[in-house]
């Protein structure tokens, strides 16, 4: 029997890298960008942005702050960093030193782009097509002068809906980008779908296709069976195994009641480790004992550092035993299903607690 | 006009002190400790066990993990810290090196720590009284041997609904708290309560309090106003303003349709920075324009950069205007209500991501 407290969290390199040729493919002709905001939903975006640039041949990088092209100017040079969030004058000195290159999105950030333009780079101009989030409206285009115009390097929209493969939202927003395009920005390549639009079809790819959840392993076209290698695994140490008799509650405001005697499994991992709390008498914990793979129900609310689950028909399972939260067979879009949210927030939330001991998956070089 | 694009989280440190003492006072005369697990609740256990060590005398801290104790070993030099994970072969080393105070929670905790147990280190023991999580359970404590019982320096259990004054669980664990005492640990100091404990007398008090989220300002009196102080302030810069046609979506899925001409604000957070998603056409963002403070309902899905409000009745708002997430008239408590769920899970993840400006807070010395 071993003794251990620290929850694991496994990142599969290998099938990350695998993940983004694969969509390279789904997408040519079009350029390939990797997506590696929220410092790469959560893994590390220096070591993601890196392995694909050496081992995939990435060049173009999108993040959502400046601060986040700073991590990963260094590790791929000569690459273009895209910042989606713009420019102000709270990130203006890190274009300047990185030459990152902003998404324009409003009238007013143009403004302060002309009055603060960083020599040698051309923005990208952000369009609203259907989403109702950043971008120029028709309204705003209509007012840009000939030599505005002139100032970009590219023109971006994003989809509200591409993970559906048949919602009116996709052709209608391509319509509209489209419009824009031909009325506006004739000549000027065009970037529309993230992972999900890459499944599309060509339309839908234009000259840039920006893969983030996909290469993380999230299925972004889940009206199929997922083509992405999973690339995470967290999995805990179990710390502790007791009866629970018929009658008594489990966890903080005693949402459990043992209705027969059980058997409980105390596991090394919370919320503070981003597991989501609503997985409260909901979410699973699954144990491979001799071989053989086992489901364990969470009972009981989820607690910062623990969660309690029914262990009661696993035979022969032992203090120190892992306990897997995310796994091959459970995937990122199967603990999100059952936490009521999306994988993106689930991914984004693991990555971020320094308890996790990381581990690496990569092949040698 | 301003133009900003990062979102900023300031806390109060002068006000987390006072929470702190004002705490200290209603536990006393039991000693208080400081829960600093989880990074301080994702603010950085650093900064936090610093300023409770040097403004306000405390000698005594709570993490959950060994690595989390080796974060504040410096900045508290001879402050006991205790580890409510517990140890094993995964952080042995840490525990000798800093002489951390592990919390021993089951029978084969104990058995690896009478084959490593670390020179002038007394462990903790923790006991199972009624949340059925970690700790002894009374079979456990009946093998234990005579020298086994002389081993720990204080008995430690936790309540499950501490928040609810007049849960019958609180005076169930109490009793079965002090029963064991008697039995086995007669002489030892003990500790029961965290934040939730202190608010409900004396008598939960024992010996120590281990004072977490209510040092944060979060209310774990919820029966009645809260007596602590917020520390938290989010807030994020407005990117855009643009009309919102009648008939037009918002964000990611289209779950939001206007059914009248609206003005819509995209504010520069999302659930990268730990905004919940579940705020989702839930939440709120706050402005204050012009000294009035303005209510305006989050529409659509919050994405992972933004979130999306109805701005309609605010008139002279601006682009680069701050959106408040979190501040003093909408605490911690409140937006966690919002996204159904506890403030604990908010303020864990809203101290996550390196994105932030982060303020502090903090009367000269």
């Amino acid at each position: 029997m071993s003794i251990l407290t620290r929850p694991v969290l496994q990142i599969n390199l290998d099938n990350l890298t695998e993940n983004y040729k694969k969509l390279c493919e789904i997408a040519a002709p079009a350029t390939a960008a990797a997506v590696v905001k929220d410092n790469a939903y959560g893994l590390g975006a220096e070591m993601v942005a890196e392995i694909l640039y050496q081992k995939a041949g990435c060049r173009n990088f999108f993040v959502a702050h400046a601060v986040e092209g700073e991590r990963i100017a260094p590790v791929v040079p000569d690459a273009h960093i895209y910042v989606l969030q713009g420019i102000g004058s709270d990130s203006l000195e890190l274009f300047e030193k990185y030459k990152l290159i902003p998404v324009i999105a409003s009238p007013e950030m143009l403004q302060f782009w002309k009055e603060h333009a960083v020599k040698g780079v051309k923005p990208v101009i952000q369009v609203e097509t259907g989403l109702n989030r950043l971008g120029f409206r028709t309204e705003d285009l209509a007012k840009l002068s000939a030599a505005d115009l002139k100032i970009f390097s590219m023109v971006l929209s994003h989809l509200a809906c591409g993970d559906e493969k048949d919602h009116f939202m996709n052709r209608y927003q391509l319509d509209n980008f489209n419009s824009v395009r031909r009325q506006y920005f004739p000549k000027l390549p065009a970037t529309l779908s993230a992972s999900d639009g890459a499944f599309l079809g060509e339309d839908f790819c234009c000259d840039m296709v920006r893969l983030g959840a996909a290469v993380y392993g999230i299925n972004t076209a889940p009206y199929r069976p997922n083509q992405m290698k999973n690339i995470i695994e967290v999995k805990a140490p179990v710390l502790q195994i007791a009866n629970l008799p018929k009658g008594d509650f489990v966890g903080y405001s005693a949402t459990y009641r043992a209705a027969t005697n059980r058997r409980i499994a105390i596991v090394s991992i919370g919320y503070g480790d981003g597991i989501p709390r609503a997985l409260s008498n909901v979410g699973k914990v699954f144990f491979n004992v001799c071989g053989k793979w086992y489901e364990a129900r969470i009972i009981g609310r989820v607690s910062m550092d623990n969660v309690i689950c029914d262990v009661t028909c696993i035979d022969n399972l032992q203090v120190g035993d892992w306990g897997y939260l995310v796994f091959d067979e459970y995937t990122l879009d199967d603990i999100a299903r059952d936490a009521g949210t999306i994988s993106y927030e689930v991914l984004s939330r693991l990555g971020k607690n320094p308890r996790f001991v990381r581990e690496i998956k990569k092949s040698a070089e």
